[in-house]
């Protein structure tokens, strides 16, 4: 299947990428500002299904590198990822045939489409993450044994990198995270690179098309119940294991990572969520009652929206929702890159109940 | 004219580059080691003179970035410098038809041999220095507007990584120096990508000659005397302006650089060299008595050989020479890059009379 993009399914994604970014993967309304201006000049772009393209074809997955609490402050050039894609290119020798979501959370969902906008080039329905997540080895691919080489960084004084000859993703976050450091804190990143064979087998399938689906749901009437309602009939098994007011925040930006918690306070219930670019883990005193690598997404029960990790203020009244992973995030071998250990911490996953959905093809307005 | 180097080129070389490293550019015994070795293994390398090479055929120069403390301690796999040079190849879709040295100055000098024993390319008699620098954008190549990108690094772990598209040489050292120093503080450089023309025009021509002809005039004997007489039988109009106990040595490595001061006592004379990796200029109280570009070499008075600056030991007693740069660092264009104040001092140049001599080509044992 394929489909054209229009202005109402770049809101659309903008809002369900967004709740699936669990607070990370980049400001939604930048992104979705830069797809709109290039549709604006006449830039088409395709999302296409997995099966319409071969197995051998090559292609490039498409996200940001860096903090967030730095992005929205930085001026992009708005050719960073088309250039970290041209550079891989050229570094190959070869031309890419097709573009995949990096990750679908938060403004990621739509960087890819910009840049397949920019290079005439279809972008498959599927990211390797069904979320978003701080860590360039956080892959499905990379989980699977796709090779993290070549990688490609491009910032926005026009400068590009290619990072090859990885021995392992961890390198490549390592030196990644160095080169977007000193690019100013964030960066464009084209990588893996991967057949259509690799997005068959380890990719989220349909995670675009979800999170158009889910932006749909949700409209233009934002609230607190309009969000449960959507993530519900989009097929997510939502719960909201915490609610009330954040009364502290620890936010710091630390090597192109916004790290911290939020202490939620409810009566005498005291909550906290740890977060590194993302929210991590939800806990009550002892008891951890959501983490990584399922998703916790907080909504502003004033404006009904959810909330980045950028925008958290002290004194907010927040609902905290949670809802299961995809299945390819669970395994033992997924668990040992994106599970609680991961990120330091000592307690096991203990994933909720339900299924991951698959968002059904894009349906027109 | 052309020369297939032999070991007793290496050890020439190698006692050379020593003395026209001005404390850096990175320890002699290593690099003659590995270069002995490849010879060893039967990989042959040859030296040329500018004029055998096309004005349009392609090159690049060769050296090393990182703090020279570092260096000896950390265990090269001996690979780097051709996978960088390899890596420039694959992103230019080109192959290079020669090599330059990169720095004359230290270990530097060999690994551009070595680097062409590994690939079966020539080395030409020339560098953009005539000494070793700190940083990457003090050549006399980028001095005169050669374009820094791309640049090759190359990794002990296996790792390349280019750098293109930059809007500048600082922007180069700036990113080369981030992953450097994410790379354990030294990797192999492969930059600036030059064509002959460029060699000719503002390289400093037969300085890998020289290294060869000083190293073969201060032959086994060492000491201060031979190498003064060394010195002066090639041409240096060399000077003594201080000599005695190395009293106090504040060092630290930061950035893959090495800095600090050294104080030297000597009856009721106390004099300060202040270093960047190398040796950048000698005080007395407020009176400047030599700075870069001149060139500033210390000599241990007990073993009667150049020192390093990773070689500096509190209690040494140590003579100071210094000799005139080449022309190239002394116009204006260039001082505004290898001057003083380019090192964040507030004095001006006053160059030591004299010129820096050009090798006699390679004469055979």
């Amino acid at each position: 299947m394929r489909h054209w993009i229009d202005t109402n399914d770049v809101q659309d994604i903008a809002l369900g990428a967004a709740l699936l970014g669990t607070g990370g993967g980049g400001n939604v309304r930048l992104g979705s500002m830069k797809l709109r201006r290039l549709m604006a000049l006449g830039r088409l772009v395709e999302v296409i299904s997995v099966d319409e393209i071969a197995l051998d074809a090559v292609g490039v997955a498409i996200s940001g590198m860096g903090a967030p609490t730095i992005d929205v402050e930085k001026v992009p050039n708005g050719y960073e990822g088309a250039n970290a894609v041209r550079a891989l290119e050229r570094y190959l020798g070869t031309s890419f045939s097709f573009l995949v979501v990096g990750e679908v959370g938060g403004a990621n969902a739509l960087e890819a489409l910009s840049v397949g906008a920019m290079l005439d080039l279809p972008v498959v329905d599927a990211d390797p993450m069904g979320r978003a997540f701080p860590e360039l080895e956080m892959d499905t691919f990379m989980i699977h044994g796709v090779s993290p080489s070549p990688v490609g960084l491009a910032d926005a004084h026009g400068t590009v990198a290619v990072l090859a000859d990885l021995d392992g993703p961890l390198r490549a976050e390592k030196y990644g995270r160095a080169l977007t450091t000193v690019m100013g804190g964030s960066a464009a990143l084209a990588m893996p690179v991967v057949r259509g064979r690799d997005v068959r087998d380890f990719a989220v399938m349909g995670s675009l098309s979800l999170a158009a689906h889910l932006g749909r749901l949700m409209g233009e009437q934002h609230s607190l119940q309009g969000i449960h309602e959507a993530l519900r009939r989009s097929g997510h098994n939502v719960v909201q294991p915490a609610e009330g007011k954040i009364v502290d925040l620890e936010r710091h930006t630390q090597g192109s990572f916004a790290r911290g918690r939020v202490t939620i306070q409810n009566g005498d219930r005291t909550f906290v969520i740890l977060l590194q670019n993302e929210f991590l883990a939800l806990l009550e005193g002892e008891s951890v009652l959501v983490s990584v690598p399922d998703l916790i997404t907080l909504v502003d029960q004033e404006s009904g929206r959810p909330i980045s990790t950028d925008q958290l203020r002290y004194g907010m009244r927040v609902a905290v929702l949670a809802f299961p992973a995809p299945e390819q995030l669970k395994s033992a071998r997924a668990l040992r890159v994106v599970g609680p250990q991961a990120f330091g911490y000592s307690f096991p996953f203990t994933p909720l109940p339900g299924q991951y959905p698959r968002g059904p093809w894009f349906a027109g307005h």
